[in-house]
């Protein structure tokens, strides 16, 4: 069940090579195309914590700006924390969160000319910006849970348009 | 209900001053104590990626392994991906993944002696090994999903032993 | 006439050795002691532009909160840039910009407990706060200057408090 | 009267989207060009400071040259350090530092092939250099003032060639 | 006797400029080519220290791979490292680690398409496989040595092919 | 043999835990001491390239001072290279280069007060100031060698002194 509309998954893990060694793919022979991923997170929070950065929504400061920035910063050092990641020049990313009565949801846009994808990119942003948002929230809210990281969408390169079925 | 069995928490957010502006808490008054904090996450899967995974656990390249050396290098750079959080010189970083048959199971464990605690650092481990991960399953299955990050337990500094309730 | 109220400027320069070779200084048999530094800077502009900035101060996003974010983090990498100044664990940043009709005021404080000063973490978290605002309003002003950034004031260590005259 | 021999500055800061967040500029559909930018700054000292950096410039080691390669290597981790600033394979940076009797003059040149312009790299290899020859001098002369950081002349790009014309 | 296969070596150290600066080579006027570039090195052990290794390459943890693993990381950050070395999009990078009755041989491949070579990112590579292993295993023996580091082979750019005469 | 001058060496790989896991060693437990390590290497070039170094060894730029600088920084940034070593504060980081007929000689010392010891630092510092000078003399010689990278003295910590025995 873990195709969809793109029926091009692979069936072996492409980090490993034949003799089943940790690898990075080879992307020497790949064209440069232009990429997009689209991933998003849930941060859950208890209430009290979601009026709290209600409440500090100020023109001075914004914890929520603070998390996208960090998201958006984590982008570019994607190769530097994921291994077998390959390093690229990222033209665009950009996060948004919203603020739910028991959360924050976050979705986050990657964009680059590369031979490779910028899925891990969109990932790390959303991971990071909500390690920032526990990060600002901690004193008064332990209990933060971060959940439902996912890519939503993935536009080109070999397997064309790829999203994710609504659940 | 977000007070557990410390007692301790605050009613502001602690990253943000009188005026409202984002800051970094001053530590510079708080005593050096050895400090640990244990989170965990869960990287949901396909029944049929957690067996790839289990059938390249070979003594030449285990995908595991790389999760976890990503997370503990992760942990190590944690202040330079959360804005406000600040450098310290970690003692100890380590992490379990298990295998389930709906996926794989991490925890991790930080410690340091420091003004300041290793919440952050911990859940950052997790955070970079479930992408980790998800880098090295994605090319058979995108619909890997990051969840439950969170922070297990806290010991050290001025609010004592704080565990999460089981739920 | 560079003396001024402490009296213990030393005649040659810490970062040569005897036979003229760059070198860092050994600070291993120094007491670690809290030091404090402030410094400051002047990102001049034209009318316009802090015009410009002043109408975007929205609760959704301020230039100027982007900027003290870029010079907070900054500041915890200053020896990855300044190739002779020792790591160290910052306990605080913090950084102040005030809009001016003819640029942007900024000034920034540094703490921690070490065997050296953070002299330069509070002046890089200047400079790079001000790179920070010249990279947002390029687009609308390419003129604007980066000016005045200097060193303040200085406590703890050898020297104990150090202060700059006022002109 | 921020117009030069352009005419082509724009309106609005680019960093906020039309809801006033904080972006990164989307550069995906901008065409590969040749770009070099040209910055300086310049580094007041007292006339000792000079003469103790003249006395130091001996073979063995040159505390101009320590400058000159903090000031390169920091021009390659521009995009670390400037939040909203694009990642990209600069293909050359280079600054001269001309010693004067009340200072040190620098001047930086950067080239890329990329879509978006090398600015930032010009300018933070200036203020990193500076601030490099501040902490190598910072014993014998606190009161070392960095000035007059700016953008001297840009090529490529939408908007051709620029210079800042001579005060 | 340096002249190999190729006969295009410099008479000049590229990296300094006509008044001997130490300088970056500027390659903004190259055209972009695919290169390669293999390295190698050994790591010189006790026959007990090979053992100890050998005995602990299960399938939950081989030492090797993290050395492996730790060179790949390192190529991508190469020029972070080495001051004049300018930054590019790896494509691959690979090594091997053989073991043998008195250490560990270690060979390296990166690749890329860029306006300039690869082989800096081969041997950090290595070195860092290599510093990696003894860090590992200078528990049991601080004797290890690190050798022959050394350019194999180098395809791609203005010189064409090179490859290391068999001595 | 792999026994010398303390007698405390230990059995097992310390970087693997009871079921063979990589793991980083915890060092929560150990007193802050003053440590010191000493490293050397070799960097083995032709007699040709070892005359263009001393060609060039200028007032305005001499390739070994880039090497020097190149370890130094390295040094500090030893942690994010290798997977399981401990971040620390670096208390001095320093190198010795002198030019023999057949290469370069390279020392290095390293020193800090923590929890673990230096020996890494005082490695990784040798292996990018090699690395450094293979760069800059590559156009002229890519046959250049890098060899006998090994801890020569180690001081501190739970086993005292510790030095190479002379060959």
């Amino acid at each position: 069940m873990i195709k969809e509309n793109t029926g091009l998954e692979q069936k072996e893990l492409s980090h490993l090579d034949a003799e089943g060694r940790i690898r990075m793919v080879d992307t020497s022979a790949k064209p440069i195309t232009v990429r997009t991923a689209e991933a998003s997170g849930f941060v859950k929070m208890a209430p009290e914590t979601v009026a709290a950065i209600r409440d500090h929504r100020t023109p001075k400061g914004d914890p929520l700006e603070t998390a996208r920035l960090a998201g958006i910063m984590a982008a570019k050092r994607t190769a530097e924390l994921i291994p077998l990641c390959h390093p690229l020049a990222l033209s665009h990313a950009d996060l948004q969160i919203t603020l739910q009565d028991d959360g924050a949801q976050i979705t986050s846009t990657a964009s680059t000319s590369a031979q490779t994808g910028v899925e891990m990119e969109a990932l790390t942003a959303v991971s990071v910006a909500a390690l920032t948002l526990y990060d600002m929230c901690k004193a008064i809210d332990r209990r933060i849970e971060i959940t439902d990281i996912r890519l939503e969408r993935k536009i080109g390169g070999r397997s064309g348009e790829w999203h994710r079925e609504k659940s």
